[in-house]
């Protein structure tokens, strides 16, 4: 299930990649290049919902590391995600309620290496990322993480509205972690639940804390604005822990 | 408040910065060197417990940013240490039992910087580390801090152990975090409290956990071995957040 972290350069190359079925997190495409190699590789971004960039050459050649990328390159991720259908498969197996962590943004590799460590050990069935503006499964990542992405899925969605929208026909909870939300300890979070935790610098963006059942708070005595994203994440989902093993679930 | 962070290099400069008053965290002073300025840099340095490390000509060459060290490099402290009297006293004036967060050895600047985040929205009234193998307050741990390094002290000590036997006599508990422990929602956490963190890759050392009134353990249902060291933090320190406000206090 591991893979390299990788960098592929070159339309041979990039299309190999498709071709062999490896997850392409973003695409680098020469500005103003039509030619047939390259409607190729469009063609097999658009299939696998690869995120295209189009760029000057300055751009190309400062990123490229062999200096030969012939107007594409590739970032292919370090490991494989998995689906939310596999985490909601693993929680009924273990007949568990779902326990899904969802991040609307996370950026930074080093907080989504230490929330995809801390899901795994607060029992979390898998964790969601959106396509965009977010940081993909780098080699970062998984050294952040202390190994825990070999064993907790990461699923990389579209639209993270949308994917809530749909888990909560299927019964879903969710509840996201912002200011100004009711004292987390006052809430009920037992249920099958999705714990929302918004970006670094924006938290979570309007459309998504709409769609959340619950905001949940944590009290902050400081003189500060807020806590580190993968630090609210600990202490979000040791509470939902802590919920569920006072009701005994 | 605030200092730069500073790499000090020269005879004259380091004994300057020593006579301002500037917290110097570590002296690198060339081996066999006898002199009389460097003795007098020497002296210098055992008075305000700098640690002094005699190292060949190689290594202050490679450190040296000028060029020009002359057998003496200095680090200085970004930020000033504060004293864990000051940490009791503002304590005290708020009428709150202490809460102190304790660090056996966090070597991770981003790992410091976002512990002193968690403890100021905890409102824990200081940081303690130590003054060996650990990281000091450098610029990374600053910016890591979101700022929070401006307002909770951060007091560095010779000895983690001898800190906390004088301050159980002054009726401070201390509870650390550590596998095999009580489960933590198990534990009565309300009193005048010192939180002990281990380090990242070794946790909390034999004389330390020994000195503890209780070894808390966070569950974990993962399939690796803990929780990232400020993670673990927070989730701890939040765990004594919930029982002071259940307690009303």
């Amino acid at each position: 299930m591991r893979y390299e972290e990788l960098t592929i350069e070159g339309r041979n190359a990039v299309v190999e990649a498709f071709r062999a079925g490896r997850t392409v997190d973003k695409l680098f495409v020469l500005d103003g290049c039509q030619d047939g190699p390259i409607r190729t590789i469009l063609r097999e971004a658009k299939k696998t919902d690869a995120i295209v960039n189009f760029v000057k050459k300055e751009r190309l050649d400062q990123m490229s590391e062999t200096g030969k990328h012939q107007g594409v390159i590739a970032y292919a991720a370090a490991y494989e995600y998995g689906t939310v259908e596999e985490m909601l498969g693993t929680a009924e197996e273990r007949g568990e309620a779902p326990l899904l962590v969802i991040l609307d943004g996370i950026e930074d590799p080093h907080n989504l290496g230490s929330i995809i460590r801390t899901a795994n050990q607060a029992g979390a069935h898998g964790v969601v990322i959106p396509k965009r503006r977010a940081s993909g499964l780098t080699a970062t990542v998984a050294k952040a993480s202390a190994g825990a992405i070999n064993y907790t899925p990461v699923a990389k969605v579209t639209n993270i509205s949308k994917t809530m929208e749909e888990l909560k026909k299927r019964g879903m909870w969710f509840v996201c972690g912002d200011m100004g939300g009711e004292p987390m300890y006052q809430l009920d979070l037992t249920g099958p639940m999705g714990l929302v935790i918004g970006s670094e610098g924006e938290g979570v963006s309007r459309l998504v804390r709409e769609n959340c059942d619950f905001v949940a708070s944590i009290p902050m005595y400081g003189d500060i604005d807020s806590l580190n994203a993968s630090v609210a994440m600990g202490v979000l989902s040791y509470e939902i822990v802590r919920q569920r093993l006072a009701k005994g679930k």
